[in-house]
């Protein structure tokens, strides 16, 4: 999120088709070409065991691109082996006719591919808007000390200089603090610096957390967490001047009672479990708080407010608020609500005064970590007609826009997280996450994460594969994989029909990787319910998905999602890319603007207000929906317009 | 101060002078003499010893009042001893020669003893000004059970309740109540009482602090305590009634680390005194509650709230605030507000979020306590241009009414305990507590607490003492002994003149009891500090003391103040004795009022802000004040119109 978009660009030109594309400086050059829409072949996933991807280098530098499969002599001659080189400089690249078989054929019908725009966390602007205006802030004061005149109290003189001193009114002390005024005043002359929460509400006081002797002034630092079912990610940020000092995940310690929600729920019915899931994912984040000041000169206590978002369940675990109902019909929370608590009141390892501010949810199953992520991407305050939707196997799903927001989560089942797929697995290394076809051989480009040789295929890759093999007619409408193509790739295999993605002797494992037809068929049902729920909302206030003029994708999977496949098989509508926006971890993004910003913080409650959650499964028109969605890319073709020109020419 | 009234009063008459007295059932017929101005013999103070004080019966009866000083047939003629009897039903007493020697002469001239009304505690009032609005109110909800169609969360559904039911918005609930909902609301089919607690500030919101399941809003508690330097005071009181339930007084366990205030300062700049000091009288407290609670059904875990005052020392130890810099020039606390705090952050044994409010002190020596009696009295709302004084070892006075308050503290010295006095002693079994005089022989009638053989002399004793030898010329308005009168009563000892009050052979110890020349300038010197208090006061914001409307009297020596006998000697101004209210310990009365009434928490802030405390020390018209009081009534006998026209008479 931070700083990617300081890298240097460079463009690099693919001959003989001429495509060009601009990517950042060490990305591979087969995923440059990937991007481009130039196909090389490349069955092992870029680890460079196959060594069929080889190119020329005819001007312009890359870094590495040398294996055994490459004698120094063909090196020299500017030969690479695109999957191990990266680019360096602008670089023009010739594809030999042994890796781009058929390529004059191709060089029209692949698309380039579409990245969409990252969303940057921009606190200039936030600080032109006004906008900047962190929860915490502190203020130093220069009393006058006591003389027989003035004996006013210690408090009272405190609360007096940030009157005459601030025009700050209203305070509110509390006991704690209290204990440590008389000292404070008196170790540095008179001197202190007063740290101020802010109230969430407008109504609400400004509370006295802290009291320090002299001027520090310029210490003043906030945490920021997202709670993930899988992963915790927590950040450390300065209030002072905004910005973000470091940045650390980890796995949520609960991950070892189960995958999902409903595993952690079953686990905090039985006795003492829900003391057990609260203390590991506070131990979690205590971990991460460790982490996050390790090399920092910052101590524990100088950290007064933390704001945290998560789903409705991972909220509720830690709150230890009793998760009972939220997998029972009709899935009633506890509260969608939290109000600020004190951070030790949770067990977390922060001062006695530091405040914990917890996202709000909407209901059991769209959670806090969507809020926060319509609060942090700006959607609340956009005219435009937005569609949000974070994809996991729960896939969220929010519409609307300033003036009005509606929300529903439909399960769209652990597909994209590679569950239920022959091969499928998680994006860790291996995994296969990029895809193209040759059009005229059907042999595949594969891109593994790490460039190691193929285990697996993750979510994101996955839906590149079915996209690309329906684009190229490998497969039809319905899914089903077309038998009368030549090619040793398409096989009946142990599941029906089936095409090999990687070669056993080229795989990682002892099997072929395959993709096969129920794979596709679990895809589809997650796509399917996903674009079904989009179409429900939308329809469900008189609009159509036409009207969309913004999508903002969130989650993991949402980061890395290819926006092209993604309309081809039907899982967006179809938009132009430039008006689609990533925004990485919507919940980190949201919390972090929570301790950047009380006006959002004030605003959240509003806009959880304002959003309206429909219960997909209680609608029946989604049930129709969902059946016509379960087509590539949709039963009425008239909703993909660009899709269906394109599958007419293939056709 | 509850109760009292309710008992039923008989007339007593006393022949031959014809006076007559109302008093209450159970009063000894001695103590009705005094009342009555009627002198009867009596050097025992009580006990029966000396059988002095014989009466004849005339008519109605008595209980009481034959020892083996009265043979058979003596009481059977009507013989009583007066210090033995008490009132039964109005009576006709005759005193005989033998006890009323010179009786004739002094009729006239003993005046008849005023008491001041007793300020009533009356709920029904309260009712009737609709300041009847305990901090804590219970209300019940009949709460429709989830659907699919209504599937809110459950604190949704209480908050929404809460709404449609009593028109309650902008409730808070805090994360402990928020782990009992689901519990709470499925246990008695969604039929919860819910406990509010009230804001302290108009603007404030209501806070959730307990639900609990069925309907249970009948039982709603409450807790006011005065935190006095000697004695810790507690009542319980029933919420939904007003009523009181128990009372409780116990010592504060601090004493045994001195008796003053300054002597606990010191203990608690010690290392680790301040913890101790803090936990002696929250041990004290603590022992208190589980003693009110005794004989109730009432658990802990239904009290809610709690309502504390005392002194700014005792406060700042109650709260573990560094008392440090109360004791040293100039003299600032650590703080005169207090926010409402846990109960359980200061260590009180009640439910984690019952809510503990403690009253403002006005400086470091015009404290919490002395607010609360000034809210308790009614002080800070009448017209009447009113003096409060609460008179111990320091005497806090109140000046003003509702649109304006002066406030000050003096420091009286021990007088009024009994310290400092040769025979002094607190109000304790066989203290002489009312005394007077038969101006023919200056034989005296004493009364003793528990009426024991008279050990020594308390506070109120000793005002009285002092006002009536005053009254009969046996003490000139210097304070010194008129040497020519003819009693052996009278006489040099080792410390000056002296009056002996109880010869050894009648005495509970083995020596005369005296009242010498020295006493009585201690006591002068702490007489002369509070009326110099209070007219410096007056005087400073441009009115006289003869323009007070209304005296408040606090404190227990307060209580037993005789209104003649302190204006006689020049304590409190001369004012018609109807126009005196004792309001007994009116710390406690505020704490009480502060459990029944919301409004009156509000008002506190506004009282406190208006209050004006004057430094005495520091104004030059004071010490002038103060030496022209150390005469009996005063140097300008102008402003004691009544005793000084007695006094001519007399002369």
């Amino acid at each position: 999120m931070d700083g990617e978009n300081n890298n240097i660009m460079y463009q690099v030109s693919f001959m003989p088709s001429g495509r060009q594309v601009e990517v950042a400086a060490g990305v591979s050059l087969i995923k440059a070409a990937h991007l481009a829409g130039v196909h090389i072949n490349a069955s092992c996933g870029g680890s460079g065991v196959c060594g069929k991807c080889r190119v020329i280098l005819e001007s312009g530098t890359l870094e590495g691109g040398k294996s055994e499969k490459l004698t120094d002599a063909e090196y020299k001659e500017g030969y690479r082996q695109a999957c191990l080189a990266t680019v360096a400089t602008n670089a023009t690249i010739r594809v030999t006719a042994e890796s781009e078989l058929g390529a004059g054929s191709m060089s029209t019908e692949v698309p380039i591919r579409h990245q969409a725009r990252m969303h940057v966390f921009n606190i200039d602007a936030l600080k032109k808007e006004g906008v900047f205006a962190p929860p915490i802030e502190k203020r130093v004061l220069h009393l006058p000390e006591p003389t027989q005149e003035d004996n006013k109290a210690d408090a009272g003189r405190i609360i007096q200089g940030l009157k005459k001193e601030y025009d700050e009114r209203g305070m509110i002390t509390t006991l704690p603090l209290l204990k440590k005024m008389r000292s404070a005043l008196r170790e540095n002359d008179f001197v202190v610096t007063v740290t101020l929460s802010r109230a969430v509400s407008k109504e609400g006081k400004t509370h006295i957390v802290n009291i320090e002797p002299g001027d520090v002034s310029h210490r003043n630092y906030g945490l920021a967490f997202d709670i993930g079912t899988t992963t915790v990610h927590g950040i450390l940020i300065d209030h002072q001047t905004g910005k973000l000092l470091s940045r650390k995940s980890d796995y949520n310690a609960q991950i070892s009672y189960g995958e999902d929600v409903i595993s952690r729920i079953i686990h905090a019915e039985k006795p003492k479990g829900l003391q057990l899931m609260h203390e590991l994912v506070i131990n979690t984040i205590n971990g991460l708080i460790t982490k996050l000041l390790l090399k920092t000169d910052i101590r524990r206590n100088e950290i007064f407010s933390i704001t945290l978002s998560g789903n409705t369940t991972m909220t509720h675990l830690l709150l230890s608020l009793e998760p009972h109902n939220i997998r029972r019909a009709p899935y009633v929370p506890v509260s969608t609500f939290f109000p600020p608590i004190r951070a030790r009141d949770v067990g977390l390892e922060l001062p006695l005064r530091a405040v914990a501010l917890v996202y709000p949810s909407i209901s059991s199953y769209v959670g806090g970590d969507i809020v926060a992520g319509v609060m942090g991407s700006g959607m609340y305050r956009t005219e435009k007609l937005t569609l949000y939707v974070d994809i996991g196997t729960n896939a969220e799903i929010v519409i609307g826009n300033r003036d009005w927001l509606v929300c529903a989560a439909c399960s769209a089942g652990p597909a994209f997280e590679g569950g239920g797929i022959t091969h499928g697995m998680r994006a860790a290394a291996g995994a296969i996450e990029d895809f193209s076809l040759n059009p005229a051989t059907y042999e595949p480009m594969n891109i593994t994460i790490g460039h190691k040789p193929p285990i697996g295929i993750c979510g994101s890759g996955l839906l590149v594969v079915i996209a690309t093999l329906f684009e190229y007619g490998a497969i039809d409408r319905r899914g089903k994989f077309n038998r009368k193509l030549e090619t040793p790739r398409i096989r009946e295999g142990q599941s029906g029909y089936e095409y090999v993605l990687t070669w056993k002797e080229e795989a990682g494992g002892d099997s072929d990787i395959v993709i096969n037809e129920v794979d596709i068929e679990n895809f589809t049902r997650a796509k399917g319910a996903i674009y079904a729920g989009c179409k429900t909302l939308v329809e469900g206030v008189g609009l159509q998905v036409t009207d969309l003029e913004q999508i903002i994708l969130a989650g993991a999977f949402g980061s890395y999602i290819d926006l092209d496949s993604a309309m081809t098989v039907g899982l967006l509508p179809e938009i132009a890319p430039e008006k689609i926006l990533y925004v990485g971890n919507g919940s980190l993004l949201g919390s972090w603007m929570s301790e950047m910003s009380n006006h959002i913080r004030r605003d959240v409650v509003q806009v959880v207000r304002k959003m309206t959650s429909f219960e997909l499964s209680e609608v029946t028109d989604f049930k129709d929906q969902y059946i016509a969605s379960l087509f590539l890319p949709h039963t009425d073709l008239s909703l993909f317009p660009a899709t269906s020109a394109r599958l007419t020419k293939t056709d």
